[in-house]
């Protein structure tokens, strides 16, 4: 590492001769497969954008010109360029985190890990930077993926007419996102290939070719090699000369003098350009580059000769829904399947190798996967789509206006719901219980084990003319929590005491919290409070008889892993003002604030969502209900 | 009327001969004209497709057939030819809805009114087609403007891989959405001017027409007349060759038969097809034709031989704001302006016509509108988006992941909050305050009248790091409402005679809803019962005096014209309950269900948001606390 400890700033790139800067790129290669083998992280993006990220940096001064990264997970190269090399707590609470962060360093920009945003960023900067005079460069590197959403086309619109914006546009064509069965972009591709039109843009990229000097390994493949290649090559060109944009490209994404050379190209020309360069996912690490799937794209804690993990996981909430939508898929024909670009990630693996016609991946398209969804239920299917929580908000507004206005039975699946860990302020999935409560119609389940989930799962798609939820959490599912009782449609996991006339606290737990609620409760009976747990199951709308069943507490006490502002707590608050029944509500959850990466652990000790802390509180609560009891009797 | 009242649904129309239909067509657009200028309603867009509506009821068998449009407005002939012919009562509580409904006719499918999905529609009800084995065609009506949404992108990207679905595409194209100076498409099609392309799609523009036979006055416009006809010719079909779709067209709009031949050809295709129309908005009415605006898109009751309106309306909100933004704009060179496609109905064409420079339309393009103003703040400016209250739905992501996340100061100024009455229930914009109150940072002020909208637009731009929400109703702004006093940010509207101890109700006012609560206070002072009334101003975050204001009555009501599911009756009582302050709290607002359209009186009046209303159930509420008391006394 005896270079790439000497970078300590882009500008130290500028002394580096070109074979300097190859065995720079190794060195960072090594580095990347040795850190993230032991921290676990976004292995496979990284290795790619290597030498992309050593040419940027050249070419453009950051932070006068900003780098901008859509998603952010392949920002580990940039972050070892500008002043970042301890990666010994990476996306550990208190280290670097696995995306840009403002907080880090003034070379980051975008937090966000949402896809297809940064080209709307980029359009911003850059009228800014016209408004105030300012030349300096504005350049956005997206992957192919990306380009699937809306958001790309909408800034792609906008951009084009900018003549005058110095604006890079970086395409980092990897010939894959996530998952190389991409419905979207991919299914427009295939057209092309069988359209006049196909023929045309193979020759003009075949004289484009013949004009580039560049002409690597991944070039000779696309012309040359497999059909996948030669339309990844064909296609977004094809597209970007469509829309308008100055076009240079392809370039080996592997080779850093090529690189430079179209970069300063573009950095010359002044105008919106497009740069496309062809990376491999996964470069130089050969367990990567053989993981057909997704090319290590994230990774757990891997050894790191083999890439196999040093940790196995027990079943995971995933897998459990992954096995029941199948099985449910065999009894009912109507039962179709979507996902945004996550086939594997959602768990929809299984599905689509046992029913291929029934599933749809709509590529980086939250928006269309909901809208498709109204769609097929209106012609009689029964859609089912699994996306993660956080990414749910992209398509608020199409399951409001396309799904419940039509009443029409779609059920979404959101995994990576509450608190999920390492990846940070936008992977929280804390949003939903707060955003869904005001949809008419809808139902939301968050049930608290393996067997409910099942359970909840069936239930939701029961359901033929309102949109259903079923939301759970991120990793492994844990034991089974029996209930010993219910009332109404509500398990109850804990009753009080034989003979206890008004029970202290009736506790509402919600989803994966159960055991947590439980243990509470257990901490609240040692301080001699009487304690009812319950799992509502069906969060929204709240049970009909949890009025009466609250009535006959104290003090009512939710928990849930979503924001606590207009969440489960909220709902529950209201109904019981709407039946006059005003027994004080407590209610915990997420504060409203951006939660940092950590460990779900470490996050939800460092936000109060502990047993300890929860009876701590509860038990001063009660107190001053004592106290204020008291007070009216004096 | 001979023909038209003859039509009782769409195979009436096959025994009609092409004369007959042209002489259908006169009688319609007569009907038109006459019908909405008494009652109001989207005049240009339904003059303009007349005659593809008709073409499209005779070629297509609907409802086996699916014929779904776009953002609605333009569907009142097609409720002409389906059996809907008493428009009297249009956009009135029991009359015929603006917009396609289901309740309505089985002709109609997808109700709501928010752009650019009925790509989306038209992919899943085809694959649904395609998956129960039914040929039937799916048939989807866009306007050009709506195809600048980002949702007709990853629309396309999955219709453009579906060869063996029927499914047809008509492109409805008036040369201009709602407005002429979009930025988004036009934009990009001015560029495509500039461009080496260009002339490859002009000569390919010029083959097409070459073979089409149909050349009508606009295709000469096209070619031969203005520059804006000739990219409008050009582009469309330029961006569709590329996406891989078979393409008809461009066809006169206004030739009945020259439509239904493209449309024959279309639906025989059997896979995905684009037919191009080209319509004038507003055809066939010389006032419509003469609005460079808008070409009379949408009317309220106008004289049907002027254009002119019957009323004229005083002072509203939208133009209150674009009166003090231009003032602002003028005092602040920072501070740029956005608008999504709605630069008049939004009330920035004044703040365009002194600062072009400073004004971004987008097209219809909601997310791009506030993931663009998080890069303009992130560059040192201060965007101000203002967009209809309902839209913002579409931008949820971005305003949270994009500028809130990145604590970026971006005001969004909301118009039509609230019932805003004869659009329907996607027009109501009684979503914002319960989607917003989960997001970190932001801020939120509902005016109460001209003079508090003008100093709170003041107090949110000056706001630099957190996003600011100004949320406004529709129409006419009521009379000043002046504060009697003050306690922390509140403003008191009321206060309790003097000596009175501890005041029954503190009810807290919603934006333009004070008038109202200033009655019902009223109305509970002949009860007996004393009341304060206080105008939050910020309805987010809490203002922190709240609790102990409230600790000083014996019950807190709460009113605002949103969902009240999440709402600030919500949130309000959250913040008591955190202050441990458990006076009860009752919250009216919209209840949790789609608002059908009708008027702002009547719809207020059918939710039983009036003061009367109001009083009686907060009489109530008092009286059985009072009996709660006895009872605890007893």
């Amino acid at each position: 590492m005896a270079l790439l400890t000497r970078i300590t700033g882009p500008r130290d790139l500028d002394q580096l001769s070109q074979e300097e800067l190859v065995t720079l790129a190794e060195e960072i290669r090594t580095f990347l497969i040795d850190s993230i083998s032991k921290t676990g992280g976004h292995l496979g993006p990284n290795l790619g954008v290597v030498e992309l990220t050593i040419a940027l940096h050249r070419v453009f001064d950051s932070p006068a010109d900003r780098i901008l990264w859509d998603t952010g997970h392949q920002s580990y190269v940039h972050k070892l360029l500008t002043g970042r090399q301890d990666f010994s707590r990476l996306r550990s609470a208190g280290g670097l985190s696995g995306y840009p962060s403002q907080a880090e360093s003034e070379h980051d920009v975008i937090e966000n890990s949402h896809a297809s945003t940064v080209l709307g960023w980029a359009d911003g900067l850059s009228k800014a930077n016209q408004l105030h005079g300012r030349d300096d460069h504005v350049v956005a590197v997206t992957g192919d993926g990306a380009l699937t959403g809306g958001m790309a086309w909408e800034a792609m619109n906008n951009i084009a007419g900018a003549k005058d914006r110095p604006l890079v546009i970086v395409v980092n064509d990897n010939e894959r996102s996530y998952s190389p069965t991409i419905g979207g972009l991919a299914n427009h591709l295939a057209t092309l290939r069988t359209t006049d039109g196909y023929e045309k843009f193979l020759a003009l990229g075949k004289e484009v070719l013949n004009r580039t000097p560049v002409v690597g390994k991944p070039l000779h493949d696309a012309l040359h090699g497999a059909k996948k290649g030669l339309k990844d090559f064909i296609a977004p060109q094809g597209m970007f000369e469509d829309l308008g944009l100055k076009y240079v490209g392809p370039i080996d994404g592997h080779d850093i003098e090529a690189l430079e050379s179209a970069l300063q190209r573009a950095r010359r020309f002044g105008g919106p350009v497009i740069v496309h360069c062809l990376t491999e996912k996964g470069r130089g690490y050969r367990p990567a580059r053989e993981d057909e799937a997704d090319q290590f794209h994230a990774v757990g804690v891997i050894h790191p000769d083999t890439g196999l993990p040093v940790a196995a996981a027990g079943a995971d909430w995933t897998s459990v829904f992954g096995d029941e939508i199948v099985r449910i898929g065999r009894e009912r024909r109507d039962v179709v399947a979507i996902t945004a670009a996550m086939l594997r990630p959602v768990g929809l693996k299984e599905f689509a190798d046992e029913f291929p016609e029934r599933v749809f991946d709509v590529g980086i398209a939250e928006q269309h996967g909901a809208v498709s969804a109204a769609g097929l239920a209106a012609g009689g299917l029964h859609p089912v789509f699994a996306v993660y929580a956080t990414f749910l908000n992209r398509a608020f507004d199409q399951l409001l206006m396309d799904v419940a206005l039509h009443k029409l039975g779609v059920t979404f699946v959101l995994d990576r719901a509450g608190v999920t860990g390492p990846d940070g302020a936008s992977h929280h999935g804390m949003w939903d219980m707060s955003i869904l409560q005001c949809v008419p119609g809808l139902r939301l389940a968050a049930p608290r084990d393996a067997e409910q989930l099942r359970l909840q799962l069936r239930e939701a798609v029961d359901v033929k003319d309102a949109p259903t939820v079923v939301r759970y959490s991120k990793g492994a599912v844990g034991p089974s929590v029996p209930s010993v009782g219910t009332v109404g449609g509500m398990d109850v996991l804990r009753a009080p005491q034989e003979g206890t006339d008004r029970p202290d606290v009736l506790l509402l737990s919600v989803g994966a919290l159960a055991p947590m609620c439980l243990e509470t409760a257990e901490l609240l009976g040692r301080q001699g409070l009487s304690c009812t747990v319950v799992d509502p199951r069906w969060v929204k709308p709240v049970d009909p008889e949890l009025p009466g069943l609250a009535a006959r507490h104290r003090l009512v006490v939710t928990v849930e892993d979503n924001s606590r502002v207009g969440g489960v707590g909220s709902t529950v608050a209201q109904a019981l003002r709407d039946a006059e029944v005003d027994v004080p509500v407590r209610d915990f959850g997420i504060p409203p604030q951006f939660l940092d990466h950590g460990s779900r652990k470490d996050v939800m000790a460092a936000i109060g969502l502990t047993a300890p802390d929860i009876a701590r509180e509860v038990t001063g609560h009660v107190a001053r209900l004592d106290g204020s009891l008291d007070t009216a009797r004096a």
